[in-house]
């Protein structure tokens, strides 16, 4: 029984079917009748003129989004637990070609705008220190809070006075929506947001994430960086495919909704052990680790995460039976 | 009736049952059971020991590949055709960071040792010009022709005489293998070759290529490459299992001998008209503006290439009856 | 007796001079006194409004302004033979962080508008081909041609046309100006040029260039890009005072009129051996291998430059002595 | 009375002599005999045999050691207040393609092997995370505290077992090996140091710092990227006359005996006040917005450096006299 990551589980029956459907002779590249309705979807999604490019990855989505508001000898603020940051091999660094990454803090990798304008404010104006041109943050965060649309608004108010583009990275953005039932407009655009890494590979995609520009005309160039990059595959169709199926009748909500619903039946088995609250699908525990070695010798498998704490993830097709038996493992620790 | 590109096919049965087989949770980018086996299945083709890594695209294979042979000041001699040239948008310029193409000539573009060591003499030895450190050509080429093992190892001599590093493009290798009759071996590390970029999509695959490292050393920093550059999926093991589903009793090379086959017998239609031998599946015809208004009067689609010539391509898929009705309608032009 | 390069000869006096006026306690960096004079007194001799920003040598300059003109994901037009391609070790990929150098073709270096017309419709309008943003042309070219006010003109033409940048690489701007007898101002932004590298240290500057934007709003990255490349020296004073002495009284001009001078003088000796019209201060000469082992036995050096040929090359400071001695020697051959 | 930096002083004689006796032809870029003689000269000050190469600026010099050191999917390790990430625009990231600085703490900009193990501890050992490269601490440090021979040896250790690469920034190591009273080799290569950035221009050079790589098969690649920057100056001969003149009977060291002088005057009459002690040519001092204000008022000119702190940087050639104001000055406040 695995709570390593949403990563790692199965693909949705809406998304392999879609490859079925796909899987005829079409136009290469981004020239396919799937991938043109991508635009018109995600507009009608996020109620405003979109611009949506399929990739293979979220550190793909994240690097050409910061690489579109960020030039080579600028910089993008984000938390010091950013996935950008930490996980990324350098994605950020390489699609820039050298910003730098400023590291902000705030408790559940959460950033707030003061904390954001304390980093800014430590940047002489003048050609020796890199300049902020970005802010990128993470909804649901790293350590599955999530931002509320207030939240978003306050952080996109502080770039919009700063003159900096705002990147989400969603890569659990469905579980962040499931979470707060708000609208995806309201957490991204109306609040500022310029840019979205949309993540549905977590939330029961196989192989597609989708780039969201909020500013149309950003796109333009990252067409080039796509290519450039070696992420226009050229059978796209299979990618924009598993997009439109999973936006279809809401299918990306329903996979959030069943993976918060086991995280939150977690969480409440897991009472006073909780580092913090569960707002999506991640749980963090302490955990000692003879409890830690007792729960694996009872087959459930998990990160550590860092001294005395571990990490669950709940996916959305996690066994309801499994999250049961881990529930009752918990609470009889 | 199109014509156009291999890579606008369907993938084939064996690469789609495979998405099926990998759609049950595992460990998430390259350490599931289907990566896992990648190393074994293609060092057992090759006969040798190998580094196979996955990626999703021809470009990022190449690009990866060329990144592992040759520094940001150095440069990489190609033909002046060669799709790293003209249709990866500056990808080995961007995996490089910034090393050269050297541009050599040859008909069909296809190098050989002389036109390579000419174009090398050009180079002086100080530190104001950038140095030649690797070369890659294309096999099948461009213009759908296929280099023996002989030719191959009369490159990989000069490399090692020039200490070159030798990268292969096989987006259509398995075209020019099922061509030649040789082994796989035998075109690649036998002759000289250190990186082969080895195409499946192309030929019936969905989303994975091969890069194959001969020099297993090769491969260590490429893992630090291919994860930065956002290639590193979290579900790598729907592209491992196309793979291996694909090696898994030679579909590859059934596909390439299906494509060949429909190419060699338009040849043999097009007759006077080709403008190149047919060795692989793509095919050059002459043909005049009028020539090929009727020939797409008739329903067949397929690109101009240079004034007077069209391309066409024939996929691992293509409908024998289409193969004829373009024969025929070819024939009485 | 030397006629390698114009880059081997000393300093004028007025540039001696001017370091050992600037040699006093000042601001670091350009917040000096003679830096800040720079915008007006080059604006004046260009007679327009320009930024004017030091560098330590013409290939920064060449590659600032190139990254100024052209995104990595672009391509620059430039002469086969352009020193940005040959003889600059990459400084233009470096800059641009991996942008392509096109090739064109022209005699002696130059290039006509036809010639640049013909290789950019070679670019299909699509993501697979890196788009041409800038043209760069050398002015005094690398064969010690000029361009006419006119001809500039030309290229500045089809560069509005095509939205390209343009850039003039005048590492022998003053003596191209001093051969046409124009003013800068028509060989450059009343011609369309955006950019100029002013070229000071082969005319007898000791450590300093001029890199003059015509558009002043391109300067603004450039100033970020020149401190992130280590070009910001700390003591910047001593090279905007060698860039003003040279401007104040026309040193630059006098200088540059005194090696065309000797160039005319070996010119009119060599008569029928030219290669090519001497319109600058390097002359290219027929030689049999015999002959120039005659003139080298003779004390003279000087570069073989391809099969039978030898460049020499004036310097401001070529001895009177040394030209009329080499002069009478070629005249003997 | 300005004692804002020593990057704003004069040259010193030596220096000046030497652009004067450089001043006559010679061969171009780094051909000369001056530039011939350095390798020599610094290994015999360096005891061992060094590559010496001559550079206009401390961050050419950095990021150019940097780039020896790490590859662009490398990190860097260096403290938090380090210039080369705080005030170089992001030269390391520029000229290493992008790798990243991992911040260390430390008391006064310095570091220590626990710190920096502490920090190595925090990577993972997989391909989601840069892994370190490369050390690289400054002596004197930002905040003008020596490391001392010792000290630097562990740092030494640490990196041969972890296998990083060990780069010190010498802006100001002539003032830390003035202060310690050790030789270079004690403080550089007998401590593991693979690369030093030496610094000649705060310490009365004009325009030369030397780059000293204690391995010398690192400056092979080095010198292609030197070039490739824009940094092989075509009158290099310029850059080596003034490091051979300040090698040459330890004008120097002289210097920076100096600059100490002045600031252990100043440090005495600091008392209480200092923020750290005094042991290059730099001093801190805690000081209020009312008495930054009567200093200056009294015509003494220094950085803010923080709220309630002020840094001094006594140069070598600041005029006694001014420092002897400065101190009653202090010591009346």
């Amino acid at each position: 029984m695995r709570f390593f990551s949403d990563n790692a589980a199965a693909a949705c029956p809406e998304a392999m079917a879609a490859l079925a459907e796909a899987n005829r002779l079409d136009t290469a590249y981004d020239g396919d009748g799937f991938s043109a309705r991508l635009d018109a979807a995600f507009s009608a999604l996020f109620e405003t003129e979109v611009k949506a490019l399929w990739v293979a990855t979220g550190t793909a989505a994240n690097a050409l989004a910061l690489a579109a508001l960020c030039p080579p000898h600028g910089s993008i603020v984000c938390h010091r637990d950013a996935h950008i940051q930490n996980d990324e091999c350098g994605a950020p660094e390489f699609y820039t070609m050298g910003a730098k990454l400023m590291l902000a803090e705030g408790e559940g990798a959460k950033l707030n705008p003061d904390a954001v304008a304390a980093l800014l404010a430590t940047i002489r104006d003048d050609v020796h220190q890199v300049k902020p041109h970005a802010l990128s943050i993470t909804n649901a965060t790293e350590y599955g809070l999530v931002y509320t649309p207030g939240e978003v608004a306050a952080l996109g108010a502080l770039c919009a006075a700063r003159k900096l583009g705002f990147h989400m990275d969603g890569a659990r953005f469905a579980n962040a929506v499931a979470s707060l039932g708000c609208t995806p407009a309201e957490l991204t655009w109306k609040a500022g947001v310029d840019a979205l890494s949309f993540g549905f590979v977590k939330n029961g995609g196989l192989s597609a994430e989708a780039l969201i520009f909020f500013k149309p005309e950003l796109a333009a160039a990252t067409l080039y960086r796509r290519k450039r990059a070696g992420h226009l595959l050229s059978k796209g169709r299979y990618l924009a495919a598993q997009l439109l199926a999973m936006l279809d009748r809401d299918v990306w909500l329903r996979n959030a909704r069943a993976a918060n619903r086991g995280a939150a039946r977690l969480a409440e088995a897991a009472g006073e052990r909780l580092v913090l609250p569960v707002q999506a699908n991640e749980i963090f525990l302490k955990l000692s680790p003879a409890e830690a070695h007792s729960l694996r010798a009872s087959g459930f498998d998990f990160y550590d995460w860092g001294p005395g704490e571990a990490r669950l993830v709940i996916s959305w097709d996690s066994d309801p039976a499994h999250i049961d038996a881990l529930a009752a493992a918990i609470r009889s620790l």
